[in-house]
């Protein structure tokens, strides 16, 4: 079959011809792939970032965000059927460990990450991964179409979902950067919540979107930003979302906080210096957000097929990966950029 | 193998002679069981009580409240391995459903209860369960000693841990019945709350024991009681756990809850009746209690390993199991009976 | 001033010529009344029902449902001024006691309600309240439109609030009966969770208004409507909130509640008949609603400023008044009567 | 009376004699100090660390953490009487803001500090306060054996309080500090909860004291405490209660919390730099704490009155307060040193 693999670092990836993936436990499932996003993960990944902290063995398949048809299952696999389609958590867990015991997909002890961590992805035609990956879907979904659920989507509902018990009427949500996975981030607190948004971010066009979507307040991420949120605010808000998390970004985004509210970090790359006397004076918090759980989406589809959450996206060819890649990060992508082999 | 089974309601089970169990599924497990707790459940099975319910085919093995040492695992099993001492969570799960998913055990689509709906159980040498029923013990713990949590304890815990946050110091417990279940929930109740624990029962001796083990206060059951945890809490608890539940322990439960305060069922057998304006009025809950999950056995464990809650049993042969049965219908078990292979 | 008094039970109300009402406290505020709404609850004061419960000395000024304009404070008012738009959580609360500390208004230990217990209430031209029942409004806002939300709407509102952790996408909600508290339940389910609503009611017109204003089904309540939720949901839902909770309504409540739901009362009048096998076989809960918060008052009022719950009512002069509660008790009221001074 | 004032930073405050407080409003309520705590905030006064961020004028008396006897009350005041035996929080809340009306006292909009803020503190015979600072104690409590409480003690079981629910049986907390709050933390942390307790502290004397009153395991902060903890805990804490955050121990702190783990920050002084990445990609959370609401403060009055936390304290007289303070600063005090009117 045909696939994109990433062989060395600072390298184009490149479309190989590889063997189809086999059944190698009772658990596991094949997925014929209808929809792989392309993430800017996956550029991280060709410039080398995640080599240390994954280590994987190259050359390996990338594409951590799928979606398609089961192929074949295991002798173990009873909620999924050849012929189903589905969208795939991109970790599949073990499903022993107290992690998986408690729902806390992304703690497993057991769980392997494809695409990313030297395991075979999903920029290819076809993909292992295993029963507690998959979440079914109504059999007329195009898996092209909700894709990029799989994981820019799961990630900012993931977050989305932790901060709503924070978040009754009265209270103001900042949404930082609302690119691929802050548009979704606005959708979700739209459907979820009756607290205000507030969007910030550079881009007049995004700004525009999410007043489109959602948006009660759109502020520029002029220089300005911090103190109009502030004062939007009376002095902070409950809720900051930051999906930038980098190049200064984080800092404003712990700025834009009120007291006893609490930061969000979901976007990295930036660092934050915070004395304590900060956090504890005004009792703020800084919350991790990682991914999500099975359930988280599971729940996102429900508000997918409702209509309430919709995506963005262009679409590729598998033989036109690299070219999506290059179109990512030269910013020339709006929504989500999908490869469909 | 030997093993006791239920032929016809109404008659005492027999010790049967009957082939031991195989595996059947890759996450399958056989446990040789070192302790199989004999419960009122049991008695009522027997009676016919779960018939209509569980509709088992008769014969099968009766025992739900087991624990042992793993003797075979099917090739999907990665959390146990052949050796290992157990303690088997009474309702093996699917791992795959949306319940499964949340941790929410009890809920699973697709679960198993050996024991009660004709799988058979763990009153035998050997018996078949899965690997998400198994909870992996120190290798120096005996089996007879701790299997009554599997099920008794089990039950207990995840009614208590439901209660926690409700119960802050300051607050009042009442547990209602401190035999096999209640003296295990109080344990947990002290190893876990700052609140005053007020224990009631009819029997002075399970008194005594309710005061050795951490209750504050104790009530005898003279008729009197409601009024008397009325007195002593000013009005009603904040939360009274019923393990009775039955023969208008019930109603007297509710009536000893106070205002905002919740009513946790445990026990059955009884019938509430309550109108809608005395819920309303003083908005009080009523919680319903089923079994736990995984995690809750897990947890309760490692109480049990630290020796905060400790059990009262009395051993008897596999060949005795209808004295046992007979023995604690007779309420002459002080603590829990566990038969021992 | 002119006022509507109960002189006796089993009596319509009579409108008296009566003393202007004076501050008794630091913390009185004295509020001219610009819209009081006419509640069920009013007949039931004249039908007697809380004459026990409550035993109010006649003859005393109904109306528990008021909104106005500030007219005099105590010295130890701050939250508001004279001539403020307010709103008034029907039970004032002392602030000191640990109920009250802990946001739990309903549970003060020193709370009166007026136009109730006996302390003369809104069917005034003036009433006599304190400074923690005052919610201060947009100046622009008219206190007829929103006075039903002193109490309908907030009533609705809290019992929404608690069950919003249990409504993630992809759960269900019931609404039985879609009235007065009703269609405000709806609305505020709409504007805050992503849960699919189903709405129940004997009334047509009921349901077509409840498919406006949120719900995704709806379901006569003609006998058949247990067996058609428990086919919608597949065995029952998450939550059902019923606002009705008389007449075998509240069985039906309970019986249409799902595995691990819960059943929230919020109307009154009928009495469950439970067995407590059902409860724990099914882990079941019974949750028990009484008005609302301070805290759930302002943010639904955030909510109706927004635009996003809105109410129907009709105006009658206070000289009109018993002619309200008569059309009221006939059915003949579409949304809520609201005496304006 | 007498009173201790700050007069200029970085000079010994003085023992002035000035006229008694007055009561200045219908919530007020003269206390005659019993017991007045001297904490290491005062020195940091004096040192002029608040001196911008409250900006106080001088003189003031010093002294926030207080317990004593009513001596006069307002005319609204209805919780406590003169001559009750009071412990008071440290910062009095005016009961009607939204963030008092949702019991988050330490956020409220109106309060005022005493003995920080400029406002007169507790280092005197009598001080002036509210209603709503007030806890009631048993009249036999000696307000000098549990005034630490006021401060030091509310502050510890505030953190303690919020963390609960994340540390159920088979979890880990680490205490970093085991000083004036970290030895109450503990106690809490034993009382309330079924986790396994690791502490960190430089001084083997505190480290000693730890083990009395509860730790499951004591740690020396010898430089390689962070890889002890890791080692201790398979890779990181649930949680890290921090009682000291600063001069490094804050990452320290922070990287002895494990994957989804929480670091709370309590104590301050020191800086946090943490990529975002590292909070991304092991979803952990920063969490600050503020001193602690008046639920906490009377919740904690009831595990101290129970024996379920104890205090050492060192008292000296109004005349000593400069000893005191010099003791406290020369790390010669052990536990709390309070100052005896």
């Amino acid at each position: 079959m045909r696939a994109v693999r990433v062989h060395r670092y600072h390298e184009d990836p490149r479309l190989d011809e590889i063997e189809e993936p086999k059944l190698t436990g009772p658990l596991d499932v094949i997925v014929r792939i209808g929809g792989a996003g392309v993430c800017r993960t996956d550029l991280h990944i060709i410039e080398g970032q995640w080599a240390e902290r994954m280590n994987p063995q190259l050359p390996y398949v990338i594409g951590h965000e799928n979606a398609g048809w089961v192929q074949e299952v295991g002798e173990g696999v009873t909620n999924v059927a050849v012929g189903d389609t589905v969208i795939l958590h991109p970790q599949p867990s073990c499903g022993l460990c107290l992690a998986c015991r408690a729902g806390k997909d992304m703690q497993c002890e057991n769980a392997f990450f494809p695409g990313l961590d030297g395991h075979d992805g999903g920029m290819a035609e076809y993909m292992r991964t295993t029963a507690r990956a998959c979440v079914k879907l109504d059999p007329s979904t195009n898996p092209a179409d909700v894709a990029a659920l799989a994981d820019a989507g799961i990630t900012a509902y993931h977050a989305v979902r932790k901060a709503l018990p924070l978040l009754p009427p009265g209270t103001t949500a900042v949404v930082q950067g609302a690119g691929g996975l802050g548009h979704i981030g606005i959708q979700c607190l739209r459907a979820l919540s009756g607290a205000r948004i507030v969007v910030v971010d550079r881009n007049p066009a995004a700004l525009e979107l999410a007043r489109q979507i959602g948006a009660d307040e759109t502020v520029p991420a002029d220089g300005n930003h911090v103190a109009a949120v502030q004062e939007l605010t009376g002095g902070g808000a409950k809720v900051v979302l930051d999906f930038v998390a980098e190049q200064g970004a984080e800092m404003d985004g712990w700025n834009m906080t009120g007291p006893d509210g609490s930061y969000f970090v979901i976007g990295y790359g930036g660092e934050l210096r915070i004395p304590t006397l900060d956090i504890v004076a005004t009792e703020r918090n800084v919350i991790g957000n990682l991914v999500g759980t099975y359930t988280d989406l599971a729940e996102l589809m429900v508000l997918a097929q409702a209509g309430k959450v919709t995506l963005h996206t262009r679409q590729y060819g598998l033989a036109e990966a690299v070219q999506a890649l290059h179109d990512l990060d030269a910013g020339m992508v709006r929504g989500r950029a999908i490869l469909v082999p």
